[in-house]
């Protein structure tokens, strides 16, 4: 059944009949909304007949609803509370996407970072890009990545080694855990973080969809960090798509013997990217977020841009949604006992962090 | 005998009394000239007496003199035609170098670039040195370095291997050829290229005549590429001061794992060096040299900036003082045979190439 009787509904029927970034129903909603375009789109008139024809044909949108729910799939549509504000700055946001996970995605990108790169990765940039994401996710970066073979899936790792929510943007339905051999990563994913898509659940992954989902990737975050790419990875893709989208954009750089680095390097040499060697340089950069991206962050980084370095680095290494330890915080922010017991009572002080049950965590 | 009867002979006895960069004395050569400055010197007044007394009682310029033309030892002041114009640019300019070696040293900084790093160098570092210099020797660059072990050592062979001139800046005499385990490099460096020193010969290489000699080193080329540092490396001290001249300044990444590559990539990172990955990028930065640095290669450049692209790569791979195969431009410019010989034919035409016995030379 298509009774399309909502612009949730619309969004929903048009995304399912079309591809990702589809320009002929992007002028149709620019020009006539979500409701007249879907109207237009199911009227057959000229080319829309040709185009489209076949998926209405096929289209039942109530079962497809159906099917998402029972997969816990919910559908998420600009304005919801869990839409990332992010994907509106696209120059052709999705209808809609489709969205798996305990996470709150708004939520979660506030604090976030992209980290990418080639599938065919060296161990030298799977190492880097595993302990960058380790390290940011201890910073209460959320990381945001593709759930591919490589560099993607080391720093998802990275991630969930350091209690991090990560978010896996995949190019095929998020019914498919793609590819197969990240099977068991994607659901480790799937028990703390998100895993989402614009295509509907069922989607295969094709070529045209995971240049639509690399946009996603850029949009979602404040900065994406290149960690290793040869010079055709779509990693690269990604890093110029977050300089439209005037994200911060970061590599990593590597031996100019090798043909991993070669992306990484040449973004770096151009200017599009800075060169960043670990999670405090991504970390500073990052920081200095535009304030419509992520008013929460930026109005927190008010009150902590007046701090000395000590208690800055030791606020920086509190976990946004867990408690740590002294033992902890010593570690990550790399500063002795004695600097972080002393930055965490300047923090106290200023209701920047309180006692916790097992330690400390952030406040205010 | 002690005989000062010229600016040549008082820049000598300066040089021979005190150390490089002595702020006393080029306060005295700028107030009084450098006889007026020599005759203070002598007249032992107040504190110049306690510094300079000693070495003012020791000094035979007679004997120096002969003890140098008997090493085939010359020694350069500015205005010589053979002075280097880029030193002139200093803050403390040298009074006087000392050379050795059958290059001209002015001719052969026209169309160069300083090759520096740490002694305690990877292969990977080593390797890439002698590759970029190699190839700039083949495209016609003089390449200067420092002499020492690892970075400089690599730069000096790849230079050689690639039948281009080298020069080596060092912090002690000319007549010292150090360290010990360069002393064949030195050598082999003497046959074609310089060594220089702004300490006269029988001067040991003291901590502070390697830091005034690494601002001869950035101060005789047109820039400075740093392939390998560590955070503490005496190339990063090259590096600044080729910045504060407003030198080209360039460095090769490399892991960020690597502690070779630290300083490296935080020159890159801090903006103060252009990131490189080969010769071919070198030389494009150095392309653009400043008027005042080289005039002679300005002009060139004026004759040669017009051309397209495929001419012009054919040019910059055109040896300045050899000539070349036909096989040999395709190999050392990137380009196909047919490229080439069409190259050389737009050169011809505007006079820019000419045939030789075995292949094709620079003209005009």
């Amino acid at each position: 059944m298509n009774a399309v009787t909502s612009e949730r509904k619309a969004r929903i029927a048009l995304n399912k009949v079309s591809e990702p970034m589809d320009i002929r129903i992007a002028s149709l909603v620019d020009e006539l909304g979500v409701m007249g375009a879907w109207r237009q789109v199911c009227s057959g008139q000229g080319k829309d007949q040709e185009r489209f024809a076949a998926r209405i044909a096929d289209l039942d949108l109530d079962r497809t609803l159906h099917v998402a729910e029972r997969l816990s799939i919910r559908v998420l549509i600009p304005g919801d509370p869990e839409w990332p504000s992010g994907l509106d700055e696209l120059l052709l946001p999705p209808l809609c996407i489709w969205v798996r996970g305990p996470a709150d995605l708004a939520a979660s990108v506030v604090r976030s970072a992209s980290v990418v790169g080639a599938r065919l990765a060296t161990s030298y940039g799977e190492g880097v890009a595993r302990e960058i994401s380790y390290d940011l996710a201890a910073r209460g970066f959320c990381i945001v990545s593709g759930g591919a073979y490589g560099i993607d899936a080391a720093a998802h790792r990275g991630a969930l080694a350091g209690d991090g929510v990560t978010i896996a943007a995949m190019a095929g339905g998020v019914d498919r855990l793609y590819p197969a051999g990240n099977r068991d990563l994607l659901e480790e994913i799937l028990r703390t973080g998100v895993v989402l898509s614009e295509s509907p659940p069922g989607s295969s992954p094709q070529r045209h969809r995971f240049l639509a989902r690399n946009r996603l990737i850029a949009a979602l975050t404040p900065g994406t960090i290149v960690v290793e790419a040869g010079i055709r990875s779509g990693s690269l893709n990604t890093a110029r798509n977050a300089e439209m989208l005037n994200r911060i954009v970061a590599a990593v750089p590597g031996p100019v013997t090798s043909t991993s680095s070669v992306g990484t390097n040449e973004l770096i040499r151009s200017g599009i990217a800075s060169l960043v060697t670990d999670a405090a340089e991504c970390a500073e950069l990052l920081g200095s977020l535009g304030t419509d991206l992520a008013p929460q962050v930026h109005s927190a980084a008010t009150a902590t841009d007046e701090l000395p370095d000590v208690p800055r680095r030791v606020f920086d290494a509190l976990p946004i949604r867990r408690s740590s330890t002294v033992d902890q915080l010593t570690r990550s922010a790399g500063l002795s006992v004695g600097d972080v017991l002393g930055g965490l009572g300047a923090l106290e002080l200023r209701g920047l962090a309180a006692r916790a049950d097992d330690g400390w965590r952030r406040a205010g």
